[in-house]
């Protein structure tokens, strides 16, 4: 009851509608006519005010038990037509780790520590949880010049998208005061990446057909509103690291701006579910890491007069820790495929093969405090 | 009669609808009951012979006088709604000259050759000609770090936009014998940058806040096959230049995938609008110096089969040739301000000022052949 995320379903043989998962069963806002729209983007224009009276008139019809389906009975949409989507690059220990990989020299760019860095995502490849994910070919780097061929890098990205609510106009700033409030929920997020085909692309515009070969996100959408006991204080800098500029910088974000969720990213292959072995753990991490808040975010996107629009995606980026268990793509993971994950049936990955799956899920757990769970962003690898 | 260009507008006081320029009118679709949807999106999902039939009977009644309004009685409102826009870089001439400045050690990257780079930039900034476009503000390098405050370097960027029309399917490339009957039509883009912010922020994740303020482009969409007498061979690489891998690469588009499109670049400010001088031209160049034909870039962009939308926009990158009065923005024509252009009211400008505007145009001229005029892309800086 201190979840209830929204989303899309479609029960059986009926239209597209919104919805808001409650326990084994979805709360159908249309046939409940409290919301008759079939994806979110209205509500999120409408803002969070609007969204929080809709929950509250549907926990009383929920306590009746009415107007539910068993999830069970219904196929999941996504929840928004994303119109923009940009990815951050928001963990300075992931920049760090990649960094050592594709710029031994220089790991750490000089604008990290003041930039949010991020860069637009594609957002037709956008696709839901449980869409197979076919394996991109492409430029390769080679001895003798470049090859065209199947990737032999793709790789996963744990991180954690952001929707937006009322958004902005072109030209208007959000001041870093008004950032949080345009964040209407969050969600998985799963860039996937081709190492291989983005290490020979990337130069000097950024990743391209590395990454947009398909996005994947979990179907709920987590309100703003749930996370509220969750947000905690931003990132600790270390001593030394320089303060952000003005715009990116104020006490209360400091304060409260941080989040505290728990991510994992878990790994099967088509062995280990021929033979029923459970999915394995590859990391678990936090957003408490990310060096950079979401209100930052916000506010560094629409610095320059950007608009958000209802239902744009922001996605975090890679949401690495500190230690070792915390690296939350391959890429750190086996140190590009130096130092091979060992898999329960002595199978190896360097990255992933045909057939694998990636299954991510977070979370909020904390004692004395309701649970927040986000569901997850799964998908199988197609050769 | 041989352009006949698609377009959105509004006539005094009634609901947006497609229609065709025709000399000073507007021919109105919707009046003529041949397409009713206010935007051009579905006709470019039904595609090009869809889109040539309607243009086939509008022909026809445009020779009856029919259904024709005044452009000067209507207002032109922006043709698609674009999902998801691509900006290559395709001139080498602009690459070469940019990387001296981003990059004098490394001015064209390893790359350059074989992979059409290009990135993804801001759908929900793109505005229609006229919109005025306002300064932005962003972290400009600075000797003691960075600071925020309004670019000392606003910059035009003169392109070509090229519109998708049936798409293709996520997974699913295009080889390179399909793109071309994939491009629904082209207008002109301007994809204004901020130089300072930009060089502070692109590495390692390419241009974000430098460019994503605006994008302004013109109001008609010239269909492809308008453009058919001016396709031309592709751009002829000098001797020594590796030939692209083959899924880049085939006889008929380097015999006709090339455009032979003139483009210019004018400039007004504030003060020669008062004294009513008349702009100046600042470059005049050709899309035949595009080092990947549209074609190449369909392709290369499909090939790990990210999926096009009808009515995404793909640009060109600035479309500078190898002559002085070729170069297609402020960065290389004032060699990065250092070389100020001397405007006839005595002003010099090495970027944009405040009250300045900047007129894009396009067009197409050569013997025996008919004129296909692309309208332009215009807009006045705000401070």
């Amino acid at each position: 009851m201190e979840n209830l995320p929204l989303g899309v379903f479609s029960p059986r043989g009926k239209e597209p509608r919104c919805g808001i998962a409650y326990e084994d069963f979805i709360f159908d806002l249309r046939e409940a006519r409290l919301y008759e729209e079939p994806d979110l983007n209205l509500l999120m224009a409408q803002g969070r005010t609007q969204a929080a009276a809709i929950r509250a008139r549907a926990v009383e019809e929920i306590r009746r038990g009415r107007h539910l389906v068993l999830q069970t009975e219904c196929e999941l949409l996504p929840p928004v037509r994303i119109g923009d989507y940009t990815d951050f690059y928001a963990s300075i220990f992931h920049a760090t780790r990649v960094g050592r990989l594709f710029r031994p020299d220089n790991p750490l760019l000089p604008n990290y520590k003041f930039v949010p860095v991020a860069y637009h995502g594609r957002s037709s490849s956008i696709v839901l949880s449980g869409v197979g994910v076919r394996r991109p070919s492409g430029q390769l780097p080679g001895e003798g010049g470049p090859v065209f061929g199947p990737t032999r890098e793709l790789d996963f990205e744990l991180e954690l998208g952001i929707f937006v609510g009322v958004g902005n106009r072109l030209g208007e700033p959000v001041p870093l005061e008004r950032a949080w409030d345009l964040i209407f929920g969050f969600c998985i997020v799963n860039d996937w990446s081709a190492r291989d085909i983005q290490r020979w692309e990337y130069q000097p515009l950024g990743p391209f057909l590395g990454k947009n070969f398909a996005t994947t996100i979990s179907p709920w959408v987590v309100l703003s509103d749930a996370l509220e006991p969750y947000r905690t204080a931003a990132y600790r800098r270390p001593d030394g690291d320089p303060r952000p500029l003005a715009y990116l910088w104020n006490e209360g974000d400091q304060q409260r701006g941080g989040l505290d969720i728990t991510m994992e990213a878990w790994l099967t292959t088509k062995e280990m579910r021929h033979r029923e072995l459970a999915p394995q753990l590859l990391c678990r991490t936090s957003t408490r890491w990310l060096y950079w808040t979401p209100a930052q975010m916000v506010a560094h996107h629409t610095s320059n007069g950007c608009n958000l629009r209802p239902g744009d995606l922001l996605a975090t980026g890679t949401v690495s820790g500190p230690e070792e268990r915390e690296r939350a793509c391959l890429l750190e993971i086996t140190n590009n495929g130096r130092e091979p994950i060992q898999m329960p049936t002595g199978e190896q990955r360097c990255y992933l093969e045909d057939g694998d799956e990636v299954i991510l899920r977070a979370f909020c757990r904390q004692e004395g405090l309701p649970v927040i769970n986000f569901g997850e962003a799964r998908a199988i690898i197609e050769g």
